[in-house]
């Protein structure tokens, strides 16, 4: 790994974990295109094996450690899909996964992770106390460390979502896609401004908690509280001895939005009545940020990055209620 | 063409409608492989275009006709998905496309019809009504006509779906699918049973109204009641003077079932439950079928062919009311 990222980093990103991870499709979408009278696309990583796009960088960064790493296994922090994407990939190479977390991910992501085969360590109120706790695991255990996404190896794995894109569609001039810790942004940004450098990156965090683009606004990583939201994939904050993802969005992501809860609301039931995509808050941040900020998509080709499905139908009915949205009948 | 299709027929509609149609990913069900001890997969073919597998046939249909009749334009009989999928085709190939429909044809797939830019002429009250006044265009008109399942090329375009599920899955030994006028399974059929002759190929249809089914159990070609039903996409008649799909499907399809309304509608919820997909009827009947016939598949690798998701979500409502299922809080 050099230095410095490069699109060929990618490409050996998705030459690794070709098998692991899926070469999703992208779809057009006939509903957000008429409504905004644009070419809308939906790059489905939600059909990703664990539901999300962490499984690219997730599977990447395994295949990246050296055979002594591999037999003693690895420890993370995760809100939830990144642990579940390593979880899964782990299982599949033989590597073990253990995975630390917060009290704040919702159960049914707890128990998936379980599920997948990873020892689950549960520890703190938010994303930096469970990281403590895996630091701690590393240095007790002998563990390798891979961080969720301040890693170069995890940001070329999630780049390959960003040229599977371009791939399909070169002409496509926007692409709208989660803001949390910055490795999706910062890898699919690489991809898409290597291939055509006017292709505009926009990344959407949910109002509160949005670390990176507090970060960016201050100049330097900051602390931000957590908060719960519809939007909890996107939650945690990007760490103060931030390597790579800030630098990295700061030079590709070309602008970001905050959204609030409802309009997530109105964009996941909206993805659900004419999409017919059941999908997590984070999925639905780029169409809220069109909504919300009365964007302009006149002519243009926008892909919006649809990422994770792994939601309780319990947080989709809370959802509806946000969104004043009436039960079935008129679902 | 040949006289009999062949494997090499489904591989030369492939190279044609490719661009045109999507292939479709094929996802591992967690929660059906754990529901049944097999490995169960899912054919999204959902996520084409126009929402159902059948603009593969109807794409490959339009690129076999001569120029001449290119210029003329074509018609159809369809129940809605093979018409949409003609009118996308047609109007990206730049060929005229009637679609004739009969009232029992949902308005949702009315207006998508309109929508997409073909002619709709609503006739009867059954398939062969339409049937009737689509040979009354041909002949009036000088127009093609393209029916919807008994014709080599819409045949060979549906075994595309087939051969990319052996693909991606070499060892998959069982496939479901939703069994209507029987061009589906035809094709399938071909594409599986060319690759591996010990797959077994299932069809399944809804239980009033299953005229392949009636017509296989008396030997030669029946007229059936159509009745209403959430599988309406698998109502209508195979035609007494069936060529081609009453022959094949007697030859590649090992086993047929029925599935009540009720099973349907539990499988549909299970769908948006479990793997996120809010599907038509028609894409329900193959779990309809394991979960109501008591099919053993431990042990098995099976696929699934989903497919359409063009529902309105007042027949999703009541789906959930028919299964029992209670309104969004616990959905």
């Amino acid at each position: 790994m050099s230095e410095q990222l490069t699109l060929k980093d990618i490409y050996l990103a998705r030459q690794r974990i070709a098998g692991l991870a899926l070469r999703t499709p992208l779809v057009r979408s006939e509903s957000l295109s008429r409504r905004w009278n644009c070419d809308a696309w939906l790059k489905l990583d939600n059909l990703q094996p664990t539901g999300a796009f962490k499984l690219r960088g997730a599977a990447n960064a395994l295949l990246g450690l050296d055979p002594a790493q591999r037999e003693r296994g690895v420890v993370t922090m995760s809100t939830g899909n990144f642990g579940r994407g390593l979880a899964y990939a782990g299982r599949r190479l033989n590597i073990p996964v253990t995975v630390c977390i917060s009290r704040l991910v919702p159960d049914n992501k707890v128990a998936a992770l379980r599920a997948s085969g990873a020892e689950v360590v549960i520890h703190g109120d938010c994303q930096d106390d469970a990281d403590c706790e895996a630091r701690r695991l590393r240095d007790e255990r002998g563990l390798a460390y891979l961080p969720p996404f301040d890693h170069p190896l995890v940001i070329a794995g999630q780049g390959t979502c960003g040229l599977e894109i371009l791939e399909e569609q070169p002409e496509i001039d926007m692409i709208f896609a989660g803001l949390s810790g910055g490795g999706l942004i910062a890898g699919i940004g690489l991809a898409a401004k290597s291939i055509n450098p006017a292709l505009e990156v926009i990344g959407v965090s949910m109002n509160e908690g949005a670390a990176m683009l507090e970060s960016l606004a201050a100049g330097h990583p900051l602390q931000v509280a957590e908060v719960s939201s519809l939007a909890d994939s996107l939650g945690g904050g990007i760490g103060l001895d931030n390597a790579w993802t800030f630098a990295m969005t700061q030079r590709y992501m070309d602008r970001g939005y905050k959204v609030d809860e409802v309009q997530i609301a109105r964009a996941m039931v909206q993805l659900l009545r004419e999409d017919k995509l059941l999908v997590e808050g984070a999925a639905a941040v780029g169409m809220a940020a069109v909504e919300q900020h009365r964007l302009d998509l006149s002519g243009r080709r926008v892909a919006f990055v649809i990422s994770g499905q792994n939601l309780s139908t319990t947080t989709f009915a809370q959802a509806c209620r946000l969104a004043g949205e009436p039960p079935y009948a008129d679902l």
